[in-house]
């Protein structure tokens, strides 16, 4: 693969989308190809499973047809989406990426982080990004203004002790040294945060055209 | 639990819905308390998820993500439909459950047999069928029937190539033999099919009272 893959992952309100969006204007004004994607969704699939797992109606969603609805979309947007245009040389940017499944299926809905990487590798094998980006927060501190704007889509309207369940899952999955992993300190400016995040990005650039 | 577990397998065209039916009929007209449902589907959800793999649309769906999907909707439809209703103590008609999926996704699609059952044991763990009924005619005999009769969904639209290799599938899991799977010559009459399908389940209604 020529681009790179890079995901943003933290919990609800950490300011993913916010990032995203600067990290899209970064590259585009300097003329890199770059493409900016999310989970679940990404794909027209993948955006009608985002629509069943995120509907407030189905609060008895069994936690195991969750986790198997956001393999299916992350399988979908891989194949689909994410391998061709790395392929073509693009960064791909991400929000939420295996990472989020680990974190709210694995441990929030304590199917366990084991079964849960075991049905995502049935969905993408080995493919990882190359950079994860970790923004660091304490739900306790997002969570609210999230729900109480925006109203809050079926996971953000779970209450704090799952939220703060899924915190202590990214903290447990972050102890495990997952690859590529970045942690930035998300309670900073968004001027700061951002630095943060193109020097880490750049890096990574620097390294890849050094392999090259 | 209580009540029994009937799953009606085979291809397309086979006449597993008219058969569906008429079971429901004949328990219904002797008051006792059946219920038909069908995969994918059953819940709303399922429904939902039946909508998305079905749509002729999604030519370029990853097979990955359609054994998913179907695995999510069947980890809903027990929990959320059949397992309530076994512990009422009904009968349950299912068209179509697990063995399809290892027909269709893991030989017909080519995923391996061992990769799905892994998949929805995650689903649904070892729930499974008191009683199989597999209603057996070659693909080359009902294909044509329904898809020029009625256009077809995504999966019956595929061609005759895929339908005899799923037909293949469902031959090598039977010399597997899986537990309480009965099989019925589908190329005799509705009226025999439909006798030989009534005798097995007499039999396995025999076999629970005699365990009560």
């Amino acid at each position: 693969m020529k681009g790179i893959f890079i995901a943003l992952e933290g919990p609800d309100g950490s300011g993913k989308s916010t990032i995203m969006k600067l990290l899209n204007d970064y590259f585009t004004e300097r003329n890199i190809d770059v493409i900016v994607t999310r989970e679940p969704g990404g794909t027209e699939i993948g955006e009608e499973i985002r629509r069943i797992i995120l509907d407030n109606r189905y609060d008895n969603m069994l936690p195991e047809t969750e986790a198997l609805l956001y393999a299916a979309s992350r399988g979908q947007h891989v194949h689909e989406k994410i391998l061709p245009a790395l392929n073509e040389g693009k960064i791909v940017i991400c929000e939420r990426f295996i990472l989020s499944s680990l974190a709210y299926q694995g441990v929030g809905r304590n199917l366990g982080i084991k079964e849960v990487k075991m049905i995502n590798d049935f969905a993408i094998k080995g493919i990882r990004p190359d950079l994860t980006l970790f923004f660091s927060v304490d739900p306790e501190i997002t969570l609210k203004r999230k729900i109480y704007i925006k109203g809050g889509d079926r996971l953000e309207r779970e209450g704090y002790e799952f939220h703060n369940k899924v915190y202590e899952g990214y903290m447990k999955l972050l102890k495990m040294n997952p690859a590529n992993v970045k942690i930035i300190d998300a309670t900073k400016s968004i001027e700061e945060v951002f630095k943060q995040s193109i020097y880490y990005i750049e890096n990574i650039l620097k390294t890849k055209e050094a392999e090259i």
